[in-house]
């Protein structure tokens, strides 16, 4: 595997190509334009932990966007102190992503974004007509509701939709890195310079490529799964556990996709530990180290981590002010099933 | 008792006066005078889950901003799902409370801000030595504290005069009640106007009295406290459970204290179900009848509730907008155990 990656990275010249700058707006589908009634319904159905079954979790409990769009916790908690199986990826910059979720079971942000609010360790939702009803007893939805798609439009599609038009407007770029792909040759440290060279070098870049660093030339719908990890033979994997679970396997079924994932981004990766899928790796420094040597069977030095941590810290981006939303309220009753 | 409150009331042909409009600023303590530099570090932290042992609670997460100041579930819950045993306050002019929590227990916000850190089924942090550690390994606090109070400042004081500051900058009035009380006669409904006349005559505002609704002429620290129930012997006490929270002797374990409790506010009541200080009652229309009933035994008929609740409902204010703050960052490490 070291080989193939070696002489991958040999045969394309062009691999610093493979970066790029962030676009400042993403691929909008068809069915589903932006508009701005859109947006403001989203951005409050994001915020709003009445989606759970006992008030306690919104989108941005997990995905939290004053931080770096997760929850910086090793694996989420749901309602009543569940914990998930897998740690939160980032919502920032998700919509560069061609498929959602650690094992890319979700096609498009619709898709993903009612995911969590019928799953019973996080939101906990019972079914859907649950949560149409609630969204229908606060009278401030159903106005926005209408604004954006019409009148008795409350429906699973609609807030999915809704959801997904306000997280494409979650876009940080313009990060060290983008500037200077853009020209500024001065927006990336040296170290960081010398980072960006070494990941193409050693090979990291023939997964973590393209403008997301998840993939190059991807449509919307098709991921770019990789196996992880590929090396096993050796102390990262059980330290931290890397084979319990078996990645899109688990829902696919297909045994060609065990221990298969979705490539994650590497923007904004200095905000988001710890890492990995379980959470299980608290530092970068530890993230890049663990990474050389189970996908590349390769033991980096320290000076060779520091100039890669470097190079990923230049990816953090420029975040957009938000405006915190106030949630339609609930007049003179509560929508929960008292304790 | 009933008597003794229907003689108080006809004792003051004034009572009128006793409801006000809000002041436009709350009071400021002499020793944490107001900055921008502290309100921006105080609002960090309010929404910083960081300041939580494993990084899931927020003050936000049971004083929501963008609801009613609150959580609308009967009891917040805390780290690992843990269930508090009382309903939260609404954070929303809460500096026009002299003192602080259901029963008092803190005299200003600046007790009341550390209280829920420490507390083990709240934000569950074991000691303050591990805030103030954490705070110190992210920089953008450390740099936001010597600005707001000077070099090597990240201390508990400090915390709670920072989230006291914000919180005092957290007022909803400019209600219709208030806009009647400037003199727009027209701000509030007939019906509720009728309910203001009732809440007068049948003695609610013996102690929701004053610009709050939480008692007149009170001086900071200086609680309204009441005994709650005061009329024991009909099925509310018994179906709403409130006889099983001793109130305030839990605290001073006073014999005179067993059920005392500080006297809520109205503003914004009507965003802030399920009610009372076990949030065991759903909606405005049984809280009014509940609270006629066991504390001046009165059987309020259905037309008397609704006037009240319309009346309540008026008290509903303008909510000023507010900017998701960016927290700062934890850069490429987490300060979480992991799970």
């Amino acid at each position: 595997m070291k080989k193939l990656l070696l002489t991958l990275v040999a045969a394309c010249p062009l691999t610093v190509m493979a970066m790029q700058a962030l676009p400042k707006s993403a691929e909008i589908p068809k069915d589903n334009k932006q508009t701005i009634e859109k947006i403001n319904l989203g951005k409050s159905l994001y915020f709003d932990p009445r989606m759970s079954i006992n008030g306690t979790i919104s989108c941005n409990s997990c995905h939290n966007l004053m931080l770096g769009g997760e929850d910086q916790r090793s694996v989420s908690v749901g309602v009543n102190g569940q914990k998930g199986g897998r740690s939160a990826p980032t919502v920032w910059n998700s919509a560069f992503h061609t498929v959602q979720f650690w094992d890319g079971r979700a096609k498009s942000l619709e898709d993903q974004a009612v995911g969590p609010i019928g799953n019973p360790i996080e939101m906990g939702m019972p079914h859907f007509e649950m949560v149409i009803g609630r969204l229908k007893q606060i009278p401030g939805y159903v106005e926005m509701f209408e604004k954006a798609f019409g009148k008795d439009s409350i429906s699973k599609d609609n807030i999915g939709k809704a959801i997904a038009s306000f997280e494409r407007t979650l876009i940080a770029g313009n990060s060290p890195f983008d500037k200077y792909m853009h020209g500024n040759k001065k927006a990336m440290t040296v170290q960081a310079q010398r980072g960006m060279k070494l990941v193409q070098e050693v090979g990291c870049v023939v997964c973590h490529a393209g403008a997301n660093f998840n993939g190059e030339n991807l449509k919307m719908g098709e991921g770019n799964f990789q196996k992880f990890p590929v090396f096993t033979d050796n102390d990262f994997v059980k330290k931290y556990n890397f084979m319990a679970d078996t990645g899109r396997f688990d829902f696919t079924k297909n045994e060609n996709d065990k221990h298969m994932w979705r490539v994650p981004t590497w923007r904004n990766i200095a905000l988001t530990a710890p890492y990995f899928h379980n959470g299980s790796v608290r530092t970068l420094d530890e993230a890049v180290t663990v990474m050389a040597k189970v996908q590349l069977n390769l033991d980096l030095k320290d000076n060779q981590v520091s100039d890669i941590v470097a190079f990923l810290e230049s990816l953090t981006g420029i975040f957009p002010k938000i405006d915190m939303p106030r949630l339609p309220p609930t007049p003179k009753t509560t929508l929960y099933d008292l304790n």
